[in-house]
């Protein structure tokens, strides 16, 4: 590299350093024109410095071959903590100041530049919604190398480069991600570039991918499906060289890969197999054994920069006497002591010094020339680059006419369908639509089928670039459905690619999608504070399919059954998070529709796969879903022209079915009672008007369910739940819900609600137990009920099977 | 191997196969006596199948290697959702016989153990805590591979070995496991064998590892410290003979390993590195290069056994026309039509003859000496290893004085200190008292020192077996605290360890914990339905220190705020479940002691580092976390004689001194006002009495709260949970709670209370707003608390710092 080439680098690198060091540490005196004296030091010193040279030091050559090559490319900071460092980076190249014009390219800006981070009305200390060009918070380890590759789906043209660092490497989901290759198609997809950077330590310990022998990380890196660069050591000079070398390696490599994959050569044996980013030559091809011989993949190997750099390099070498550069006592803040401490204030200063600042900076506090040659311009910036503020480029998905999917309802109850696979016809149309645009996916962890919603395949395919036998079904190398049994990758996968501006659904069994409870906190997060930022565009939200649910893990029993992930999300920011509990296939319809319109929310839609009785027309369902609760007059007896004497109220499909069996059984034993049935889809509409933008007016939630007449509410989840949410309403006292009590296992679908007494029969006892004199006059009912689960219990245990009353029952209105 | 040992081994194994599809499908006839006909077929046809041939295969050759070399050894069944193949083998060894013995092992018990599987009143059709020699549930994936690790850890007799699934292989948490390795020393562990079986599909698709060229494969295996060792094939003499071969190289090389490092040998250069289980002999030391160069670590490499035997083996090769061994089809139930389907049932009949039964059963159903020979004896056996029902082993942790490690307090609030760092000189204790027994470990995602448990480090070490360096601290190859940077990790391998009857602590950051929610759910159903059974001993409780919490993210902002943990463990089994929020380091030392004493529970622990006022003396703190909420009468106005006109109400340190805090501005500035001050620890003491166990009764509810007066209850969480645990109580109407309402970022401690209305001027406000007659009496001081809010907002922008008179201030009595 040209001499003059590197001094800019290293100017930049120097320049982005001294920067980060300014945020952590300064309030005023940006510029060093006088002597630091305590009073420019912030009073409370927060912040990552471990990791901000490491991330400088890859933005600036990513700077670099951004200029070189028009490269259209994005970068997720796994160690996004570092945050001063693309902070820093990002004001260097102006796409800060184009955000916020009020932190100006010079002296004045940099004071509120520095002033800003971590301090009570300025910017967290993260790589935050609020960074431009970011895309992830680098806070909750774990997820950076699969928001990269959802990123790259269907991007052809982008490149992701990922940065993650050796504490993140460790966490299960990361570990899991390097097989995301095996996903991405280089025809359709963009590239992902892994920079594994291994400072060395995490917060207090060793990494122990930096502890690893080179021969057996290599041995890793090109089992996960790579082919591993390594740049190595703690001269700034010769790790530019290094970097800079290694960065062209991979993108050429990364270049060849595609354009021999686009040019129709890949696919067709071993020779795509092989490759070598680190000759640049063709290696032969690979020996292969076992029973994996086969058709050849046509697998490409990708580059991964492997950057081993010491941590909180280039700060203070040794504080009170402890070594710190190059170990873990870098991690946050090196200088702990600035304001009270001498030695440590002269200790900063010759640190920021170190930087050299009159050569990075000009008398106004402008970057100079030199740290902003090749830097690049406009989108191309790492800051600017539209593909992080994804909403700019979202186009709405083609929907169609729902009455083409709807389930014929003459009168309710009369037919049953999967809601799940009505659903799936519907989806499988949005995937037709979009062969062209390709912004809609599918993900799920091996259950797209299993869920009943097969008919993807009959527009699109499972992405799958590894190895295909002739017995494989619907695998693709341009699917769009991606299914890997990682509920942590296809929450990743999905949300960088809805954060880079396309559309998408998860399909979960409901128990399993708690594995990703912490992944959906930080989406939320991200979301809540996107909102309020008028610059970040709105995204397509994030929209899971809950199914396989509770109340039917007829193969697998208690292991399955957790129907809490609604209390979880519920917990989170009320402008995001909506829940949907559709009764049946045209309401999961409507509210699959609703959702895939809808921005910036996440929104549960819990569903069935299992037979389920269609209630309402397309026409009913479309308006019932956008009231999302309402009377069921054609399920209660209350003739119109009075208050009912109990409502039966209930969200969910099992749920659902069970109250109106149980209405029907009131109908026929106990006809003088007005029965009011209430149907509840839109959970947040139990939340008062002021907690939750779906919150109904307390008139209008008496309307529905009285003030003071009892309510027994079926609900498909843990039933504090509804409480939860309704306890500020007048009528609560009287009301009381039957739910999931964790009460599972292996058994017939009867026998789930009988256990957790959410069975019609219960529930007409509790109708019994709860209308003010009904306990006597019913006593001869309520027996007859009791004496139906006294035959249940005997009739499973001997036939297995559910007593024949409860298999064939059917709405009779 | 002789023909004789071979000819055992495969009728153990086709007798294994034929229990398990018997198990799937029949209700009577169990031994083919007469053809079969519908009315022998199950109503209901549940279960996997897929998996179960290579269970039975492992388990099969496993008998070989325990009964020959007396071999102490528990296997974790990954695929544990093939029930059918584990019962059988329990059956056949007689373990599940002296575990229930109404299932005989003969014929009559053989149609009982095939009628009751997943079968209303029977057994679940996963390994479950119901089946013997089991310590993990199989199905929700992922975890297999650390459980093993933990139930291996200071077991230095035992071997545990662990069938990986290639579908759990695709799992974040699993991935991430591997590398438990570099934890695991051979010298005071015990060793993990594991298995990877590649049958090549999940439910309806490839596997990944299945479809990677061997060659990659091996390197993955070696980069994750393995030395492969692989079997495969669909013959099954063939893979007999194999799977022996593999078997023996595999356990000699661990004795091997064993045998160098406990004899000193290891450790003294690369020799240990190197190894070679495929070839018995050692090869040269690898070459190594980079930063990585140093200290050799010793490390050794464990062998590794890679079995690619296809799916659904010996199952139905076709059924309607479709290939089904082989292939994901045989996920469940290959045969699904036997009862109405004359073909099927042929086709199952056929299938089940294809084992030669008559051969394998003598006419009573027992099995043959065939069959036996070689299963191995008493606890030896799979089914009846102690190490399997860890309570059997557990001996009580030596737990010292608590005043030894006591905070002194003359009077409340007078002094400040780091509660955790308390509680760490606590847990130093039982460390070195557990040196020589070792039963007790910490494990933690690299925090243990940020959470301010150092004082561990001057009791042992943190376990470490790969490289080293000058820099490092307290590492050690026998240290018993374990810290990886992995939430998946730390909990799968204290969940292993605790199983296996040791005891142990988990210390993580609030927000964090949220990572195993899923983890948790299904060690709370494992204990649930533990404690149902009568053979099962109790364990040690998984205890949980949640720290670093959401009031107090002072460097990482908003991502690393999140509470809601209680609240998902408190929708589970309340038997199980058993929350504390010690409000100062005397009661957290109480409740911790409590913790380490209880059984069967999964304790949360709730607590800052940051320093936090001392309120209670050792004694008071005794007291008050045995009654679990308690009226603090030194904080409060009451004066004794009459009822107070408002309860404030704490759970959580920050809420306490909130509260503590409003108290004494209304002692000043409302003299008259009688204030009772209430906090609480254990937080289900506010649930019903019905509703769990420390759920208090409505009396003493009412003796605390009131029936009748305002209760402002400032609570660390999501403030609606104190409203689902209390909705229930007489006063509810009129309690009013402040938490966290998800809003959060870097900023100080005071403006977090701020921003979530939960500090001391907002409660002030509150107290005025709810009081009776007050608002108008008291305007004057609720307008001086507004303007110190207004005086807050300003000086937080200006300074950077929380208000003097916040954070100078003193609980003055």
């Amino acid at each position: 590299m040209a001499k003059d080439r590197m001094a800019a680098l290293d100017a930049h690198w120097r320049a982005a350093n001294y920067l980060a060091v300014g945020q952590i540490y300064l309030l005023a005196n940006p510029l060093l024109t006088e002597p630091l004296k305590p009073e420019h030091i912030k009073p409370r010193l927060l912040g990552h410095w471990g990791t901000s040279p490491g991330l400088n030091l890859v933005h600036t050559h990513l700077n670099r071959v951004i200029a070189e090559r028009d490269l259209d490319t994005i970068c997720v900071w796994g160690p996004g903590h570092g945050g001063p460092a693309v902070l820093a980076n990002s004001w260097l190249e102006g796409s800060y100041t184009q955000t916020y014009p009020d932190i100006t390219r010079d002296a004045a800006g940099m004071e509120r530049l520095f002033r800003q981070f971590s301090f009570p009305g300025g910017v967290p200390s993260h790589v935050a919604p609020e960074t431009p060009g970011s895309l992830h918070e680098g806070g909750e380890l774990g997820y950076s190398l699969a928001h990269a590759y959802g990123a790259a789906f269907d991007n052809p043209d982008l490149l992701v480069t990922c940065v993650i660092g050796d504490g993140e490497a460790e966490t299960g989901p990361l570990a899991g991600s390097w097989h995301s290759n095996k996903f991405l198609d280089p025809v359709h997809d963009g590239a992902v570039l892994p920079v594994l950077h291994l400072n060395g330590y995490k917060i207090a310990n060793p990494t122990v991918l930096a502890r690893l022998p080179r021969a057996e990380l290599d041995e890793l890196l090109r089992g996960y499906g790579h082919d591993p660069i390594h740049v190595s050591g703690d001269d700034p000079r010769r790790v530019h060289r290094d970097l800079a070398k290694a960065m062209d390696q991979a993108l050429d490599r990364i270049a060849e890969i595609q354009r021999e994959a686009r040019d129709g050569r890949a696919g067709q044996g071993g020779k795509a197999q092989s490759g070598g980013a680190r000759s640049g030559k063709a290696r032969s091809g690979r020996g292969r054994g076992g029973t994996s011989e086969g058709a050849a993949s046509g697998r490409p190997r990708w580059p991964v920069i492997v950057l081993r750099t010491p941590k909180g390099w280039t700060g203070p070498a040794e504080v009170d006497g402890e070594p710190v550069e190059g170990t873990w006592r870098s991690h946050q803040v090196p200088l702990s002591g600035v304001r009270e401490n001498p030695e440590h204030l002269r200790q900063l200063e010759a640190w920021l010094r170190s930087y050299r600042p009159e050569e990075l900076f000009d008398a106004e506090g402008r970057p100079t020339r030199l740290v902003l040659d090749g830097v690049p311009d406009g989108p191309r910036r790492l800051g600017a680059n539209p593909h992080t503020n994804g909403g700019l480029l979202l186009t709405s998905l083609p929907l169609p006419d729902l009455d083409d999917f709807a389930v014929p309802v003459d009168k309710p109850g009369a037919s049953t369908h999967e809601p799940t696979r009505v659903l799936g016809g519907m989806l499988a149309r949005v995937m037709a639509d979009t062969a062209g645009q390709r912004n809609f996916r599918v993900v799920g962890p091996d259950e797209t089928e299993s869920n009943r919603l097969g008919a993807l395949y009959e527009a699109t395919g499972k992405a799958w670039q590894a190895e295909t036998l002739d017995t494989d079904e619907h695998l693709a190398r341009d699917g769009r459905v991606v299914e890997v049994l990682s509920e942590h990758l296809c929450q990743g996968w999905l949300e960088g690619y809805l954060l880079t501006g396309r559309h998408g659904l998860f399909s979960s069994y409901e128990a399993f999608v708690h594995i990703v409870d912490s992944m959906v906190n930080q989406h939320i997060k991200w979301l809540k504070t996107s909102r309020e930022l008028p610059w970040r565009a709105p995204l397509a939200s994030l929209n899971y399919l809950l199914t396989s649910h509770v109340w039917r893990q007829d193969h697998n029993g208690f292991s399955h059954q957790d129907p809490g992930f609604v209390d979880h999300v519920l917990n989170k920011s009320p402008e995001v998070v909506r829940v949907y509990l559709p009764p049946d296939a045209n309401t999961l319809l409507s509210v699959a529709d609703h959702a895939l319109r809808s921005r910036d929310h996440v929104n549960v839609i819990v569903a069935g796969k299992q037979p389920c009785f269609d209630w309402l027309s397309m026409e009913q369902a479309r308006a019932h879903c956008a009231r999302g609760a309402g009377i069921w007059e054609w399920a209660g007896t209350e003739n119109g022209n009075r208050e009912p004497d109990v409502v039966l109220a209930c969200a969910g499909d099992v749920p659902t079915q069970e109250v109106l069996a149980a209405a029907s059984l009131l109908r026929t034993h106990l006809p003088d009672l007005a029965v009011r049935v209430v149907n509840v889809v839109d959970i947040a509409r139990l939340m008062p008007q002021g907690e939750h933008p779906h919150g109904m007016a307390d008139s209008e939630y008496d309307a529905l369910f009285t003030a003071d007449k009892p309510v027994i509410f079926a609900y498909h989840g843990y039933p504090w739940l509804i409480h939860r949410l309704a306890y500020r309403r007048t009528g609560h006292a009287n009301l009381h819900v039957r739910g999931y009590q964790e009460s599972g296992t292996t058994t017939t679908p009867f026998d789930m609600v009988v256990r957790n007494r959410l069975d019609r029969y219960r529930l007409v006892m509790d109708v019994i137990d709860r209308v003010p004199g009904l306990a006597v006059r019913a006593a001869a009912v309520r027996q007859r009920m009791a004496d139906v689960h006294t035959r249940h219990e005997a009739w499973i245990r001997e036939h297995g099977t559910d007593l024949p009353e409860v298999a064939e029952w059917t709405w009779s209105g």
